[in-house]
């Protein structure tokens, strides 16, 4: 046994050393806010007790398919998962004409938006992206070390779409020094969305040398016919430098699994390759995205009914004096502020939270006068208004 | 519609385009390489008819509380997984007598071992670790863009730990540009390792500043009573500059859940939270490696089984007159050269291949001499040394 006087002092280092330490992006990030803690509410209220409406998750839940395809798998939980994804890229290839050489699977799109500022943007290159636009534009590029161009938004009084990406202010903000363009159709939390020409317009203006990454996590949601929420798809094959990211996570109701997927040029996908970690998509969530890809009146049911309870939704929280935006999403945001003071806002919440009833605050966004309220299905949602009709009443 | 003449030209980039607007240490990175593809060889062979003893993976499989806590999860596929992971973390700091703030979860230890380097190593900064040390310490200091000090191995005639890490060596490599260190034990590919005394000695001496990592991938198939095999876990109230990995996919047999984790430092924790994607460990997983957790006797009895099969399958390999390198993992190295000429090992691999038997070829760690062969069950190892057998007859 050494003694006291022989052994050097112990090394400790708190968290600030660390942080000196880290890359220059790294010391200014702060991490991602999920919201509420639901394992602690699901302890307090039970799960059956809560109503859960704070995520944007499917409250019909995932394909009996991908839960066959699942079970199916269990036999070779030990068995690494295929790392080249084969089957399903291949399906999504199938599904939306593309070559599985321009799919490149993710961890979640969150993965795959961080990963996209990682490789193509850094110190002195900027990243462009709207005011009120996904929160994970903002970490991965500060997270890349890259400069933040935040674009104003559409102002809060628009006529059509309040809040929403301003695509020309966008245009305007570019730059020699823009290495990324991150853009979010339909937009979370805002729900906004634009057009097809007026993203064809964008993209034909947009210089070839920057990348425009389009997240479309709420597309499926939109696309039964509804020509007017933009996508990338049908313009990658003219635009190398446009990227579209989608994921398992909303329409599919596989949040738990966590899938993303971004379609692309072959060249993006091969430089993106060399830093996706092989074996990044786990096993089980393989098989059951390409099982739930299999069930196509599946997501069409859940499409229809979001679609159904979002308009009853809406029309009730206007029936109740709320102003709410518009949205094509499975979410509304909802301003809850009695003449732009927030401060009903967080009393609400705060009051439906001590009723098991969790929304999404977004003070975080810069917006503390919204909650965002996922659209639930027909029993949640009057349950929802139940519980906001005592809170409004009080 | 547009009119041809006035669509502007469409957008073309090749790969290496895309490469020259990616950061530099993507434009240098080569993917990891998984081995063979064995979605190919399971649709060539049929699953029953290929023995797959390339990945270092668990023939004993999961444990039943695994799968039990999956199929309990299956009614919560579309909710996002607890972006805290305070179950599983509870759980392990209970079992490592640590605070939870001590543990970080990552998608494998692959992404906490790419993550480090993101952090904690950029430009100009230098990262060390060992020839023939596990592959992704090169994948992570390439990507971060930090240049890489590799150190010489023990060499290949060191009478008791041929190819193995030469800490000393280690230890004078390092310089004030030095981030970080990786080590690995035991190491994968080479099954060598170190001891406890020579692993504080170096603790002893290394900086402060610089932070070591040690990959202990292999440490449960090692860690009943073996005082041989160093651990970093009693040395991290001492050295708040170590960090330990570990990983569910090799002695809790869940490769395919992807999660590994890491224990450091609370400060490290903290910064390295701020990276991490909030969702990045998927549900079925959490659950499966908690419930995991609660069952030691499958662990103990898998340990004891790989431990025997280890034994007979080296001595049966030895017989045949095959260099088998020392290991506490469930794979051995063996050199299948004759007189240092690696065209005997290839056209044996090769051989194997074409029977159905998957071993890991080694010229991709600059070992080409080598096969690394996971440790199977008896029956799978006696059918790999009767393939051997013909191959090697003929």
């Amino acid at each position: 046994m050494s003694t006291a006087t022989s052994t050097p002092s112990p090394v400790r280092h708190d968290e600030a050393w660390f942080a000196s330490r880290a890359q220059p992006g790294v010391r200014g990030l702060r991490a991602y806010d999920p919201g509420h803690d639901l394992v602690a509410l699901r302890a307090r209220f039970g799960e059956a007790g809560l109503l859960e409406l704070g995520s944007n998750e499917n409250p019909y839940g995932a394909s009996p398919e991908a839960r066959a395809a699942i079970l199916d798998q269990m036999h070779a939980l030990h068995r690494y998962p295929d790392p080249l994804g084969a089957d399903l890229k291949r399906a999504l290839a199938a599904k939306h004409g593309v070559d599985a050489a321009q799919i490149l699977l993710g961890n979640g799109s969150h993965e795959l938006l961080m990963q996209l500022a990682q490789v193509f943007a850094g110190p002195d290159q900027d990243v462009v992206y709207s005011r009120y636009g996904f929160a994970v534009f903002a970490l991965a590029t500060q997270c890349a070390g890259a400069r933040a161009h935040v674009v104003e938004a559409l102002p809060r009084d628009h006529a059509t779409m309040p809040l929403g990406h301003d695509l020309d202010a966008i245009l305007a903000a570019i730059t020699p020094a823009t290495r990324l363009v991150y853009l979010a159709n339909p937009n979370n939390p805002t729900g906004t969305w634009f057009g097809r020409d007026a993203f064809a317009t964008f993209m034909s203006k947009v210089p070839a040398e920057v990348i425009v990454v389009m997240d479309e996590a709420y597309a499926e949601l939109a696309d039964d016919g509804d020509t007017d929420v933009a996508s990338g798809l049908p313009l990658l094959a003219r635009h190398a430098n446009l990227v579209v990211t989608r994921t398992f996570s909303k329409a599919y109701g596989l949040a738990g699994l966590r899938v993303g997927y971004l379609l692309a040029a072959r060249g993006l996908v091969a430089v993106m390759e060399r830093v996706r970690e092989s074996f990044n998509v786990n096993g089980p969530a393989l098989a059951a995205c390409e099982a739930a890809l299999r069930d196509e009146s599946h997501l069409v049911w859940g499409r229809t009914r979001n679609r159904e309870q979002r308009e009853q939704l809406a029309e009730a929280l206007q029936a109740r004096g709320l102003r709410v935006l518009p949205s094509r999403t499975n979410f509304v945001l909802v301003d809850f502020s009695r003449q732009d003071d927030a401060a009903r806002t967080v009393q609400v919440e705060a009051a439906l939270i001590a009723r098991g009833v969790v929304l999404r605050p977004m003070a975080g966004y810069g917006l503390p006068e919204y909650l965002r309220i996922t659209v639930g299905s027909q029993s949640e949602n009057r349950a929802l208004l139940s519980a906001l009709d005592d809170v409004l009443r009080s």
